[in-house]
């Protein structure tokens, strides 16, 4: 017979996870446990998915996942009574928002919270692909500066000014705005943008190209902090990079995809773009080892949202959320189509 | 008999050179020649420098130096018809401004234009160091994000924000300023400072600490950005280490010896510090053992400086200063003792 305890636990709400959300290994599952839900992790299980969702899920109406989590209708048919699905990113592109919508499954993201050191990250990559920190720092530990001279060896200065550069981001949204404020009135590059719409210039006083290959040809450096969706897919293409040129960066904190990446990795191994600063790919974790050993490239593995702070900010959303939904209050960063 | 070409260019006014500076190595000597002077280089006699001087240069009135060619009395008595030196670092702890002034030598630096440079770099470094950039990038280049998994490995985050972070900066010059307006407008941190005067606060709103040990134990990183004098060497000491903390992160694109650099490393190996992100060093370039291991320390060879716009920039400066000293006419960055 179960315990006082334990009982009063297999009474709470459950909340659903289907994989092992990264930020549960990356900051620890204690801060995303609450007395008032528990998880139902469906990874745990040895069944397949769609016997372990038929056999304990069909009473689940919160669920929690993480961008890795694809949810199409498929899922959502074995879920007949999700009534909420909260998510640890910010980009809503594992999710299927249509039929999510047709179901009444309301959506709460990560918001705004990662926005600042996303746009930190994209600085950081570009002053690292520009000054070369990255590939000094790799010289210098490896004992080189003592032994073989100044880096960079040779005549051909390879390190690059930040100052007076023209900046093309792609998709002015929470993340570019703030990679475009850093850039502009930190750094005194000039800024250009594209996304959907243009903003109104009352309050966005940035050039709007419509066509990413006119902003590319008129930038020293794209940075893509767009969404992934069908129209941002590939949107980097061999005509884009062909229009940036061989002085020009590309800096990538938006998805892998939006970048046609094999044309990108043929384009700085053959020298026809000058250097990248990369922390999302098209098939992660696996990075093309054409860029394993090229100094003018920068790879992190997709933590442009990862500090210690945001994590915190994480956990505290995420708990609150799902309290919020089973309290029947006001969700704490609801998504609403726009 | 030398040809009538070659009489003109023996005929041109010599601008003596002691040791061959990094940027004709770095950028090229061509862009350093102008028709209106040839350069009378030390470094390729064979014969000692006291020798060499006694022989070529008592009628040398202009000296090239670099921030490595360290200038004296010993030096200056040697060259008596001395009436110019132009350098090309933007500090001028090499020479004994003292002894200049008392013999009427004038003195032009290269000015203002490695200040944006240098402050790009501190920021670079300061991202750099909280992100883990450089430690990512060799984790994601050993291949192991798809055999390991996330980088860091473990449940301690190791990933700061820089967002709100609390920024001390030693040294308020014209380096010191474009840190603090990257950091404060572009990043939304909040800066204080040390200098040997406080500022105008009309022209200069970060609170002013007397003391660098005060400023730390209220910082939690200190960007080290003042020139080398007596007053400044080892102005970050154990005690203003201490204070900084556990937490605290120290950026140092001024001078090696401004930071007692075996307490640092010892604070760095034992984590009384967080991390460092170092452009300069004690005893360049030589850089200590203990540092190459750490993943929390960054390091570049003295490169702060370095790029190919600002070593064009500084080839136009030195040229134009020699030309117009030769043409009795105002230098173009001319050193005033404040």
């Amino acid at each position: 017979m179960a315990s006082p305890a334990t009982a009063a636990v297999e009474n709470l709400p459950q909340v659903l996870l289907l994989l092992h959300p990264a930020a549960f290994t990356i900051f620890g599952e204690e801060h995303f446990t609450s007395p008032k839900f528990r998880f139902l992790k469906a990874y745990e299980s040895s069944l397949p998915l769609d016997e372990f969702l038929a056999a304990n899920a069909r009473s689940v109406r919160a669920l929690l996942v993480s961008a890795a989590t694809v949810v199409g209708a498929g899922i959502l048919d074995l879920l007949p009574e999700l009534r909420v699905i909260v998510t640890t990113s910010a980009g809503l592109d594992q999710l299927d928002l249509a039929e999510c919508r047709r179901r009444g499954i309301r959506i709460a993201s990560a918001g705004d919270i990662y926005s600042a050191d996303v746009a930190d990250c994209a600085v950081g990559l570009l002053i690292d692909v520009l000054r070369k920190i990255s590939a000094s720092n790799r010289y210098v530990k490896n004992g080189f500066w003592a032994t073989k001279g100044d880096y960079p060896l040779g005549s051909k200065l390879c390190l690059f000014q930040l100052r007076g550069k023209r900046i093309g981001i792609v998709g002015l949204g929470r993340i570019g705005l703030q990679v475009a404020k850093r850039l502009q009135q930190g750094f005194g590059c000039t800024v250009s943008y594209n996304s959907r719409k243009k903003k109104n210039p009352d309050q966005v006083p940035y050039p709007f190209y419509q066509d990413v290959r006119e902003l590319a040809a008129n930038s020293d450096a794209l940075i893509l902090c767009c969404g992934l969706t069908e129209q941002t897919r590939h949107a980097v293409d061999k005509e884009v990079l062909a229009a940036l040129g061989k002085a020009g960066v590309i800096v990538n904190v938006a998805r892998g995809a939006v970048v046609d990446e094999k044309e990108m990795v043929r384009c700085l191994v053959e020298g026809e773009i000058a250097g990248a600063g990369l922390d999302v790919f098209e098939d992660e974790p696996v990075v093309p080892k054409e860029l394993m050993e090229l100094d003018n490239v920068v790879l992190s593995p997709h933590s442009a949202v990862l500090t210690r702070e945001s994590m915190m900010e994480l956990a505290r959303l995420v708990v609150g959320n799902l309290e919020a939904f089973f309290s029947n209050e006001p969700l704490l960063s609801e998504y609403e189509d726009d």
